[in-house]
């Protein structure tokens, strides 16, 4: 394909030692050499690919000095959009980085849009879309296992399933095809539908299975909403500072999104917890207290984990038994605290209370009971199952979305051919599998969701 | 020199496209190599300079792909450090890049402090003292001059006439030395003493100019103190929001320092306006008001420009009096906005209370008067020079204690000589602004003092 020439910053914004602007089309390299002054007149069209030079930018309008760079020179295809590519790293100054961009702009390129390089990747067929938006899942990461799961669907783990999967589809309907224009033999009927039928299951056990792991897969990507309840002085602070110091929490002000809260994601063997309402809790101001029991549900049923903290040296107040009313049905792990102190609770009426739950009992003072909490988090949501570092997860919503869809689809087929319905009406449900299965890694999607999906994605990737 | 290998973090920390991990010193190949898996089996150590490779960063341990990476290998002297460099791009998540430079620092590499990598630059004679300042003060620049600034220091336009005064002070020193050695010529002495004043008034005269630098040097490289006064109402959030407007301000949320709160930039005519209190402003509260007219003083005592405005449209009030007496002896431009409605202001007056300032008329609804006020800014503090770009600013405070004193060790080698103190003692001053003058372009500077600068560096540069 054909494509102008796009330029972006790919560095975080923000005061660094380096910046990097990126240029990619067949014009990167010539608007580099228009501002570009190496050691000894060097020019970078002769340069070699994959080379890094030294030198200085120039304005050829006045020969000004813009910036102190060293520019890298990569020539498709083998690059990361396929096109040329140069690399401009200068310092990583606001003013600098900026001034080397709108120079860049002046001379020829164009500003690229969100997500546009890895768009061009994708366009220009180096990597399928479930690949690029693995890209995007990877530098928005939190945490180890997340990022397992990103880098393994960017290598193509997830499409290489995906496509297996299709493959199986179209050997079937080519089969069908076949058998429809010779009908004359007797027994071709029933063989078909003997092989529809089988390979519709194994297409739906297998969309099945990658279903399985999307709720681990959403929250290894995603985090696990988490808020900490209880009364004042249960505990509430420390318990989030003990998380939070023990497992080297990731506080994030995640910059250029729509989000403006500051968010704590604590890592807890390898589940990211996305501590809710922490400025709240800091604060010892009590959520439901605040704002009623009926709206507290609502704002609790959005978490995915609740951590419901009682005082082990002091009796159960009506208050404490509110909350226990308020998280039913939720996912809670019931933390009694402050088993340091004389036991004063009632503690046939806790397990009473939290029947449904898991329970744990603390010091938070003493650190006691802090990898009992960190196991009942873990096995509540991955049950052991997420030491295996090679599985695949599907943790997009748009690919389960994508999958749950192709598995009525897959379900009509089956049940078409069981109930006896001509083959080219089962035909129909076997081909909208496939192309559903397609748009995963985009073999069959609209350039207007491709368009949707890249401008998700942050500036100069 | 030998050191160890360092390894950090060299682009802003956030979520972006592109994050650096760079290495510097013997080992960083050798470390890079452990990790690194090319295609095609690739060591880095074949590599040649300045050359790029794709791959993968693989734990040795568990072969675990770390990360997908391309890494640029350089090798000493020609690159920042002159030392071996390598620099490992990975994606710019927090969760990618820290997990790189874990790996990096488990294979070998040492953490580096701040500025770490320019120190060496520095200490391998890469660049001087000065330079490596600049190196910061090009990435902290908030407008296009301060960069130039910076850059033209960065290229040793600062250490090259610092070293031609040291020169012609060594030179005269020689001179002396070889007279003192031979006093049984007659008319030595004379000459001595005529060469001795001569090159000391040209050296004194040098300093001055370069002093005579610092105020607009300081300004460009921080900026503007600027803070906005004025009764409600007459006019400051449009002010505020016309400089802002039209002039691109730069809002940064300075990461990193100890300053939490968000200052704004704006870029009056190549002059930094950094904006004070603006919050306030926004909710037109009054700081006179707020905190009375004692303490009002102190706090805009700190500012280095006040801008006063007053409504044309109403008449002035004690509070607009009190303002005046307020800001006296302070740098201030009198702004009488709100000329698009009937006047109501006594002007003599105005001109009365403003006439140790500069004023100018606005009707920032209509647009009217805003370049007035721009060239009344800048020509307060720039008076036209500002134009010249390849002028040397002096603009580091280290930079200018040191002009100081050095202005005062040559005042007194000066009045030696012409109160026909002996020759030796004048020596000593000589030689002493000799010294002073080394300590700009780190000549001569003690350890402590080069650990204390660079340590004030961002990290990975």
């Amino acid at each position: 394909m054909e494509f102008d020439t796009i330029a972006a910053i790919s560095t975080p914004m923000g005061e660094g030692a380096i910046a990097i602007v990126r240029l990619s089309g067949d014009e990167a390299i010539p608007i580099a050499d228009k501002l570009f002054k190496g050691v000894g007149g060097k020019r970078l069209k002769d340069a070699a690919s994959h080379t890094i030079h030294y030198g200085h930018l120039l304005d050829p309008k006045n020969d000004e000095v813009i910036e102190e760079v060293m520019v890298s020179v990569m020539k498709g295809p083998k690059t990361f959009t396929k096109e040329d590519v140069v690399e401009i790293n200068c310092h990583g100054g606001i003013v600098s980085v900026n001034r080397v961009l709108q120079h860049v702009l002046k001379y020829g390129a164009r500003l690229a849009e969100p997500g546009e390089f890895t768009k061009r990747a994708f366009l220009n067929g180096r990597i399928d879309l479930s690949q690029a938006e693995a890209v995007m899942d990877l530098i928005r990461a939190k945490t180890d296992r997340a990022m397992n799961v990103a880098l393994g669907q960017m290598e193509g783990r997830l499409s290489k399933l995906i496509r297996k999967l299709r493959q199986e589809i179209l050997e079937v309907l080519a089969h069908v095809e076949v058998n429809i224009d010779y009908p004359e033999y007797d027994d071709v009927e029933e063989m078909t539908h003997k092989l529809l039928l089988e390979k519709a299951h194994f297409v739906r056990e297998e969309i099945q299975k990658l279903l399985q792991t999307s709720q681990q897969g959403k929250i290894l990507r995603e985090g696990l909403s988490t808020v900490i309840v209880g009364r004042p002085n249960v505990g509430k602070s420390s318990l989030l500072n003990s998380l939070v110091h023990e497992n080297k929490a990731i506080v994030t002000d995640i910059p250029g999104t729509t989000r403006d809260v500051i968010e704590e994601y604590v890592n807890v063997r390898g589940v990211p917890l996305r501590l809710l309402d922490t400025a709240g809790i800091r604060e010892t101001e009590d959520i439901v207290e605040r704002i009623g029991v009926e709206r507290s549900r609502q704002v609790l049923k959005e978490a995915d984990l609740i951590l419901l903290v009682v005082n082990y040296s002091d009796q159960l107040t009506a208050e404490d038994e509110n909350l226990f009313e308020v998280v039913k049905g939720m996912d809670v792990i019931v933390i009694v605290n402050k088993t340091d102190l004389p036991q004063k609770i009632d503690m046939e009426r806790v397990h009473e209370l939290s029947k449904e739950h898991k329970l744990v009992t603390t010091s938070l003072l003493e650190d006691r009971g802090v990898d009992a909490l960190e196991e009942a988090i873990s096995s509540l949501f991955f049950a052991g199952s997420l030491e295996a570092g090679d599985m695949t997860y599907v943790s997009n919503t748009r690919h389960i979305a994508i999958l749950n869809q192709s598995l009525h689809t897959i379900d009509d087929a089956i049940q078409g051919v069981e109930t006896g319905v001509p083959i080219d009406i089962v035909q129909i449900d076997m081909t909208r599998t496939w192309e559903l299965l397609g748009e995963i890694i985009g073999d069959s999607v609209h350039e207007s969701l491709i368009d949707q999906l890249f401008s998700q994605f942050c500036l100069g990737k």
